[in-house]
């Protein structure tokens, strides 16, 4: 595969877009029996992995949007960068029939363990400014593969949404002493209404601005700017409030729900970042059992949002699931 | 329907969001003898227009996500304010069973007459500082009636998206004194790759930093701050432009081609703005015939897209396409 990416500069958004021609081709949907991420040594169908005991396993994206190796980016009227950046694949388990909230916290606490080395480990390749690992679950939200997993991916640049959240969490600091995030958990467990989780190290919420309307933040309390930062402590109970989390909102409907979720994290740019506090976001697309929120015109082409539900309504909803945590 | 939205400020994002909880049970892909934009005197099954001719027909969104009415946003631990603004549907046409890009020019040119009128009308309001026409087009972006028909946005600020391309667009006046989307058109003029529809006042083009497969900007030449701007020879023009463009979406795979449609003109917030220049951006979800484009991590995480094609081939693909202007 001849990943050959290249960036273009958008000069009315201020902002790099990516262009990777060869990935109109990638995997959609494979049966079962084709899954590119089970181990297989069959020679008729090799897949992405060989046979043999895993838990968590990282691999290449074979259709990387950003790779070290891109080179003589095309000159252009706009600026253009070649694409450089590294694209993997986690997958969370061998087991291609469950799911991440299902696993166990030990399992999960390996996984966020796996996502912090991999932030180190992409973090110190110079060209490598930001690491952002993210995990899309269900048809709703575009997936082309079942089987639990996740992808990272570690940017050339300080991408414009986290850019934006430092720029807002470094005026914060400046101005009050303390850290924007903390002082938004410390109002939550005050408030209490959107609390999901709250437990000694690390607080989960749906956050008193929240887009979509199951919205839900996870973040430690304090301000450790990225997973390698945080405790085994504090990792564990992180994995402990993703579970939980996450099966709530199977428990909603009964049924796998979908989303986006991003783990937010300091840039590996070689500054220093103590504006920084990891945490993840997630957006599920559904705004009621059976509606999705499209994000249309004013969403996408105003960036102003427009929810149908009150934060403190939908987070009601999802402290009155009540979930098994051995399931 | 007492509408009575409220922002909250979004203290990461340094933005605004807009709750108007009432709205989740707004008309949902009624049957066609429902249709809330027939005309209607059957006081059985009233809608939102009476009888009568009209071409292009302008009314008060019964669901908004901001009105002029609203009142005492509650105090949070967030700033709040009352969702101040408002929001209208257009209805482009009495007949339920065609689309924009198939009125004739005339009808289109009378519908870009009134979206400047409303654009005059709404702006002379103090508490707007913003108005933003738009259409959704197509289930795949969510649209919850077939009548062809868009709505205007009137927001209480500028919104993120224009505020920032106004910003790249103010820094490139002042540095070069010339408008950045003015020499974007003359490059795109000169390349003529991407050019879709090149006339004497206006341009349609897939730009070279497009970020959806078949994105199209149209545009007049000159740097016209809005819609209400144009003469009417431009207004002209711009009608065939568009129409142009719906019909070569509509002819690539000889059916109706989904898109969102979002109009960028002045703040209307007092200031003046040399630096705004009114166009029409348009963003198609699909990638392929059978392939949608999925806003997923990176793009909703991050704010970093990634295309599968070069604007290039998305162009050309698009010059292949002949149309029947009376169709």
């Amino acid at each position: 595969m001849d990943a050959n990416p290249h960036l273009r500069w958008h000069p009315l958004r201020g902002e790099w877009i990516t262009y990777a021609s060869h990935r109109q081709d990638r995997t959609f949907l494979p049966p079962p029996e084709y899954s590119p991420l089970a181990p297989s040594n069959d020679p008729n169908f090799p897949t992405e992995l060989p046979l043999g005991d895993y838990e968590v396993a990282v691999f290449d994206n074979l259709f990387p949007s950003l790779s070290l190796s891109s080179h003589d980016a095309p000159k252009l009227r706009v600026p253009t960068r070649s694409g450089t950046g590294h694209c993997e694949v986690v997958v969370f388990t061998q087991d291609a029939n469950t799911s991440l909230g299902r696993l166990p916290v030990s399992h999960i606490d390996l996984l966020i363990e796996v996502w912090g080395e991999r932030y180190t480990e992409l973090g110190k390749i110079p060209e490598i400014k930001y690491v952002m690992p993210f995990e899309n679950r269900g048809v709703e939200v575009g997936v082309t593969l079942h089987h639990p997993h996740g992808q990272i991916y570690a940017y050339p640049v300080v991408p414009p949404i986290p850019a934006k959240e430092l720029e807002q969490q470094k005026a914060y600091l400046e101005q009050h002493g303390r850290g924007l995030l903390e002082d938004m958990i410390t109002d939550e467990l005050q408030d209490a209404r959107r609390m999901i989780f709250a437990g000694e190290h690390v607080v989960a919420f749906v956050p008193i601005c929240a887009r979509y309307s199951y919205e839900i933040w996870i973040a430690p309390k304090r301000a450790a700017p990225s997973l390698a930062a945080l405790t085994a402590e504090e990792r564990r109970e992180l994995a402990l409030a993703l579970k939980t989390v996450l099966l709530k909102y199977d428990g909603l409907w009964n049924k796998p729900f979908p989303y986006l979720m991003v783990i937010h994290q300091a840039p590996t740019d070689g500054n220093d970042h103590p504006e920084a506090h990891v945490h993840i976001e997630i957006y599920p697309p559904y705004r009621t059992q059976n509606k999705l929120k499209y994000l249309a015109g004013t969403e996408i082409g105003a960036g102003f949002f427009a929810s149908d539900s009150l934060p403190e309504e939908k987070a009601r909803e999802l402290k009155a699931i009540l979930i098994n945590l051995e399931s």
